[in-house]
């Protein structure tokens, strides 16, 4: 762990070093920013990667090799939050997970210039902020009390599918914001800075890690159907924290 | 400024310990949160400003006189993201602007956690980001190429108004991102990182600060209706940065 640790650490730095800097960027697809950042922190977590774990495959946002994959894997996001990133808003992170067979065994998302570093691993079932052991709080929130965080930026179709499907939570709920980096977003539940992240936009690059960290804290994950969540499943994610799962998602359309 | 500087460094010092440790929060009013740090910062500040400047009165959104007065005054935001502070996004700041009959002479904005300071001042015109002179890049973007940032959290009637006036700039934009902390959002603009922001809902606390800094480097400030922009008018705002202005008000409905 600690030599992963390392290298994200050492990767953090470069990333913060050209948030200062400023960096260029290109569009990806539509709407899809990719900055040349992105491409130099792949290349420097892969190279660095494959010397500590030369039995795994490293599988990249920046690299997108077959999803279905098995076997031994790293799952690595250069940076998620790309958008953030060129933009000023300093809430973007580097996301790397270990895969074995299809299951996450670790995941470390790091925030460099917050530093904020979250790790989990499977075997303890342990999930840390800062080298703090975090949890779900136990106590509940009401929805009346709920923050929500919704995975959008403008796009009409979606943000009328959101409202169709969820409009009634929405309405009920004490806030809802709409963000755009999934990492740092699914972890923030993880400690209870927030209740439920609803997103059907982001891939598994950006999620693995950071469903270890939820999960071992207690926090429930799904797919965007509502069912059994898998980080290899397209299609978008929900997920929810210190509140009542079971009347949260009875509010859901057609459920 | 160096005396105004050090107060909020120290400010700061205190708003990322909170940031870090988490706060408690209320409703100050419907889906506008308020934490417990607001209220700590607005007194912190307040007691340290008034000694540099016993002939200010100190005017902050956690104690908001009328907004409407005159003279020598000092306009705080101690906490501008209060949203983003509880949630665990590190894009908050506190915002302090010099203001000498209704006209700003000096703003600062200040983000602890990713330590981004701007100061602007504006006798010699200049704005400043960590010490570093910043300008709005002379290169214009074409509209297609643009960064919009919308001021919004769920709200399905602000956000019909948003596509209703300006839907088709908002089509045609590369991407439109919504996000709530408006300080740190001008300042960006200010330096290249962002080239639109519309906002229906921010306040002169928010604002003033961050509009000094926006104006030293080319930037254009509007109230939402587009007329003369003036902080002390609510209502909204409209602000433009590397993009060719009056291209993009042709876009608003009924301009």
């Amino acid at each position: 762990m600690k030599k992963i640790e390392n290298i994200i650490k050492k990767a953090g730095t470069l990333l913060k070093k050209r948030y200062f800097q400023g960096t260029a960027f290109t569009e990806k697809e539509p709407s899809h920013l990719l900055s040349q950042v992105d491409i130099e922190l792949h290349h420097f977590l892969k190279r660095h990667l494959s010397v500590i774990f030369p039995d795994y495959t490293i599988v990249s946002e920046e690299d997108d090799k077959a999803i279905h994959e098995t076997g031994k894997r790293i799952i690595i996001d250069p940076v998620d939050g790309t958008t953030n990133f060129i933009t000023g808003k300093p809430y973007f992170t580097i996301s790397v997970a270990l895969e074995e067979n299809s299951l996450i065994t670790e995941g470390h998302v790091y925030n460099p210039v917050s530093e904020e570093y979250y790790y989990a691993d499977k075997r303890s079932g342990i999930s840390y902020y800062n080298g703090e052991k975090i949890n779900i709080p136990a106590i509940s929130r009401k929805i009346e009390e709920s923050i929500i965080i919704i995975g959008l930026s403008y796009n009409p179709v979606k943000m009328q599918q959101y409202m169709d499907d969820w409009g009634s939570l929405l309405d009920k709920c004490r806030k809802c914001l709409f963000w755009v980096a999934p990492a740092q977003t699914i972890c923030n539940i993880a400690r209870g800075k927030i209740d439920i992240f609803i997103d059907t936009g982001s891939s598994m690059y950006g999620q693995s890690a950071a469903s270890l960290v939820l999960q071992n804290t207690g926090g429930k994950m799904y797919n965007y159907d509502l069912s059994p969540y898998s980080h290899k499943q397209k299609g978008g994610i929900f997920i929810s924290g210190s509140i009542d799962h079971n009347q949260v998602i009875t509010m859901k359309r057609n459920h």
